[in-house]
């Protein structure tokens, strides 16, 4: 809760610095592509996971470890695409805005939890995984769902 | 982690919004009071702890129970003042500068943990309990030891 609660000051923050709901979400973005490549050594040491050999694999390992590492939750995981290398992680719960009501008005386009998506990017670019990891769906938004998308974007190097 | 390195995002951001440390340190023990002042209610239903009967008691549950489940370490405390109203907590290990090596030579002024003093005054003063908290001594300055000292301002009512 601490974090969760934190994490909300630090949006509130960052809405205060940037009137443009595209700057905060810029910027929660770059901000979480820095703690990504970061929080990637933590992870491997602390889950001992062996190297992924696919792009499903890859995605079945942040939602069913990651996740439940960090945020206690987990995602479903469903490849949207024919090549396989697209994929939605969909929560049905998003533990990160436990304390968020609604986003007010006049922050319609704000991606709450877009430092998530830049967490994804940065942990999987320090294992050579370049990916594109956006917000599809929000429950803040009114969606039924939260999903978040990642696209692969070249063949994972051995 | 996911929290630490997240918090040393958010102080990142402050220094980057405002020049003096002054105003940083400001700025953080202003976003822990308001964490404090929410956080109290998940503490109170999570520990399930009695209430407190004397300023001693309830350092020590701050020490022993909040610290504990929140950062998971469990500062000393002791008693600094005659009246009994002064406490400091001691952490010879401080989990939220796990991944800080040294503040920069133009930060010297910066209070890195401060938002931690916010959250305690935030949280006593809605158990209605007035006090002042702040770094007395910290590692990251150099010091031997983590110090954030406590000072009740009035007796506890029941």
């Amino acid at each position: 809760e601490l974090f969760v609660i934190t994490y909300g000051a630090l949006v509130a923050q960052l809405c205060k610095d940037y009137e443009k709901d595209e700057d905060v979400n810029t910027c929660l973005d770059r901000m979480g592509y820095g703690i990504g490549i970061r929080l990637i050594d933590d992870f491997l040491a602390r889950s001992a996971v062996k190297k992924c050999r696919s792009y499903s694999e890859t995605a079945d390992m942040i939602a069913q470890v990651a996740f439940k590492m960090y945020l206690g939750v987990t995602p479903r995981v469903s490849c949207t695409s024919a090549a396989g290398n697209e994929f939605s992680l969909i929560l049905d719960k998003n533990p990160l805005v436990d304390f968020v009501e609604e986003l007010p008005a006049e922050r319609a386009s704000l991606c709450y939890c877009n430092l998530l998506c830049g967490v994804i990017r940065g942990a999987l670019e320090m294992v050579h995984l370049a990916a594109e990891v956006t917000f599809l769906q929000d429950r803040l938004k009114g969606d039924a769902v939260t999903e978040i998308g990642i696209t692969f974007l070249r063949k994972a190097e051995d």
